[in-house]
């Protein structure tokens, strides 16, 4: 059987691109999932073996679903942890129908409207403000979705913003490529598996086509921790994130979602690497042990190989 | 002159209800911004003497846009510092027009349609699920809104889920209080002014009607100071929150947001709090010192009086 990969739909998304792209090599059952929630359910169900959600993006911050999915406050995705991570470069285009125009050098002017998912308007204002002044703007759900509608309209000139797996996917013409303002807006998907289920057990993630921005020095593991610390009690998260330190664990973020259990109570995830050695190769325990010292609720919830260092 | 203070609109917002319950007592001059830049710049430009904006919920986490404006990447509320907070529990009420039913002992069932923002649905659950099953509900921008638009309708029979406060601001009913889940949830507003401002250097807040949850022992001071690490630097980040723990100083809480100089570069808020003595009355200028060592862009955005532990 073909791995069953879940991403959060709909089809084209940006987490289908991801999924794809960290999957392909290995022909595997990409399956679009509603919700980040049913996403996880999938997984801890074993009805997915693995599952490609946005956690963070390099301009808009944390991903704060999946943060707290991964806070698993009801205890419904006990077995579920990360086991790689993939960096995907958002780049968007600009689609129109198959044949309307033969090439942007002899688009006419002639578009009318154009759709996208409301996000994208604001990262592609400089193109848009060169080229479409003033032409309606029709909000969609996805960039995806806006793909879909302008291959199946005939009756108005309409474009949209998507990207080109989009366009590959819904069978448009891309008009320009790399309409984006910022060229390093990039999406971190982390890549999940059930802990209990033995045919993902062996799998090492490696991104193909790294990013080069940001690379450490040395190839690195990374591990995310989260845990529960109450702000009224005096010092003790600065004693848990020493407990880092004194393991030879490097913080490379830090998060934090409300406990729900009771007001200013934060669960945090502090994400931290090593370069993996003889030495340190129990750190991560032995740091987990300590935390439990000092912290409530204090789980592991994943190793993998860091793709920023990967390719330094 | 009435001190003017800014909040985060329309009228009858709950940040409206922060602004009135803070400065209240001082018959100041509350204007509603349309935006939270707008807020920000009339305290930049002295059009305000203070600001009062929403900065966390205990639910819903921390507010991401009164984070990025606090980050000010672009130089442009350098003088915008905080100088205090306030404390809402969040209340939802059914509202309906004046005279309409005479009490909700005696309503009839015959409210065919409910009015409120999208996320008070979902705060009322239990409460519409056992008296409002199957009736239209329609969103509105604000719950404030949402009282507005059922005090003036003779049309039909409306009810809006809002505060007392806009109850009374739109002169409707309460035809049932405290109709909320969660008889916890708390929204922490951040007072803000210039600190080149003369006029108001020398009001110090204290909350009226502090909440209990979660009280320290001791009156504390809280700071708020921000940085930039960059996680490819191995330790930067754990060496800039000992720091804190050097000073005597106790970290309460971290957020972080990305810098948009780099990609994986952020800015982090850190909260820290001390018991004020005169040992360690220069703990925040030492800390800062230090901090500037081994982070960039170190910005000290105000110390203020902790009102969690206020009337412990």
């Amino acid at each position: 059987m073909a791995l069953r990969v879940a991403f959060l739909g709909p089809l084209a998304s940006f987490s289908h691109q991801a999924a794809a792209e960290s999957f392909g090599r290995l022909a595997a059952d990409l399956q679009p999932k509603s919700s980040f929630n049913d996403a996880f359910a999938a997984l801890q169900s074993n009805e997915a073996d693995y599952a490609v959600i946005p956690c963070e993006n390099s301009t808009n911050g944390s991903v704060v679903q999946t943060l707290d999915l991964l806070a698993d406050r009801d205890n419904l995705y006990q077995d579920v942890k990360v086991c790689g991570e993939y960096y995907l470069t958002v780049h968007h285009c600009l689609l129109a129908r198959k044949g309307l125009y033969p090439s942007w050098a002899e688009y006419d002017g002639s578009i009318t409207k154009l759709y996208t998912h409301p996000q994208a308007w604001g990262q592609c204002e400089t193109f848009l403000g060169k080229y479409f002044k003033g032409v309606e703007r029709q909000d969609v759900s996805s960039t995806s979705k806006g793909g879909e509608l302008v291959s199946k309209d005939t009756e108005e000139r309409g474009g949209a913003i998507a990207s080109r797996f989009a366009a590959e996917h819904h069978g448009t013409d891309v008009l320009v490529e790399n309409i984006e303002d910022r060229a390093d807006n990039t999406t971190r998907f982390l890549i999940l598996r059930n802990v209990l289920a033995e045919r993902t057990a062996q799998l090492e993630f490696e991104q193909p086509n790294p990013p080069t921005e940001g690379c450490a020095l040395e190839t690195t593991h990374k591990t995310l921790i989260s845990f529960l610390v109450d702000h009224s009690s005096p010092g003790a998260l600065a004693n848990a994130l020493l407990i880092f330190k004194n393991h030879g664990l490097n913080l490379t973020s830090i998060n934090t979602r409300p406990s729900l259990k009771k007001p200013w109570q934060y669960v945090f995830f502090v994400e931290c690497g090593r370069t993996p050695s003889e030495e340190n190769k129990d750190a991560v325990h032995k740091a987990i042990n300590d935390l439990r010292q000092v912290t409530e609720l204090c789980r592991d919830l994943g190793t993998w190989k860091d793709q920023l260092s990967a390719n330094a």
